[in-house]
């Protein structure tokens, strides 16, 4: 059996680029050009009115950008821990194989049998969780880090230890 | 939040009757029909050769027949457990969005939050455990029932409570 520590990470927002992703979506479709920037402190719902929408469509998450780190860091933590991919991925049905492929793509170092796409994230168990939302960090028994990003940038950290990319997360974990 | 207790039913051979969908797609593809009866004992590779080619072919999951009373027992038992659906469904990635809309067609009531689709069922959490492979209820940590299938129907419970039908766990559960 395998006697390391449990990681689980996030895959929107934590290793993809969904702000990224949201801001090309936008000017592509409606000619809007938003800034990341002017986006602190609001919601995600907030900031992309049309974000529902975009990523339900087929292609959004699959060429999504990757987050700066993200793969040198993973890799090197999966010599460490037993990383698990939770992706709350279940409300956006047309998601569920672009991020398998993305993953595929982008992490192939991390096998199938390590990935999760769900719902509701209660359901998972694990030494360490890495997320950028309050909703998924505050019902996990472990660990928590908080990936900053902007919907979550002028909020209390309400408990959990707070990281800004991946090259503090590796300091805190190797 | 909900005090109930929360249930974690598996998908293949559990709610969906795979063994039907494996000798109808066995005789499709190549002619040879199969008996269930003739498959008890057997492993799920030795009975169907061809099985990991059929689910991983879009469609093969999307189809499969529902086993008796799964809809209705299911049904009445989530006005009193959190029912959770998790599936090892990652190692067919063409799986995925078949198995999302499989359960949409036949188990609405289930809500898409209450749905997992994995690859290993170590990272769940949960007080009951419903499935037909060992490699999932040795690792859990709660209840077991040991849903019968031809590929464990020979084998020793290995501390496992055995089900033959929905009826028998509607008996024990309600």
């Amino acid at each position: 059996m395998n006697n390391q520590k449990r990681l689980i990470v996030d895959m929107d927002g934590v290793l993809a680029d969904i702000y990224g992703q949201l801001i090309r979506y936008e000017l592509q479709s409606s000619g809007t050009e938003l800034f990341r920037e002017n986006l602190y402190g609001q919601d995600e719902i907030v900031a992309f009115p049309n974000g529902r929408t975009h990523a339900n469509e087929k292609g959004f998450f699959r060429t999504a950008p990757v987050i700066e780190d993200a793969v040198d860091t993973l890799k090197e933590l999966s010599q460490h821990y037993e990383i698990f991919i939770v992706s709350a991925a279940m409300e956006f049905p047309n998601s569920l194989e672009d991020k398998y492929h993305w993953l595929d793509e982008h992490f192939d170092f991390i096998p199938w049998k390590n990935i999760v796409l769900c719902g509701d994230k209660r359901v998972i168990r694990g030494d360490i969780m890495i997320d950028d939302h309050f909703k998924n960090l505050d019902y996990f028994d472990g660990t928590t880090l908080l990936f900053e990003q902007p919907h979550n940038s002028e909020k209390d950290n309400n408990g959990h230890r707070r990281v800004r990319n991946w090259k503090e997360i590796r300091d805190l974990l190797l």
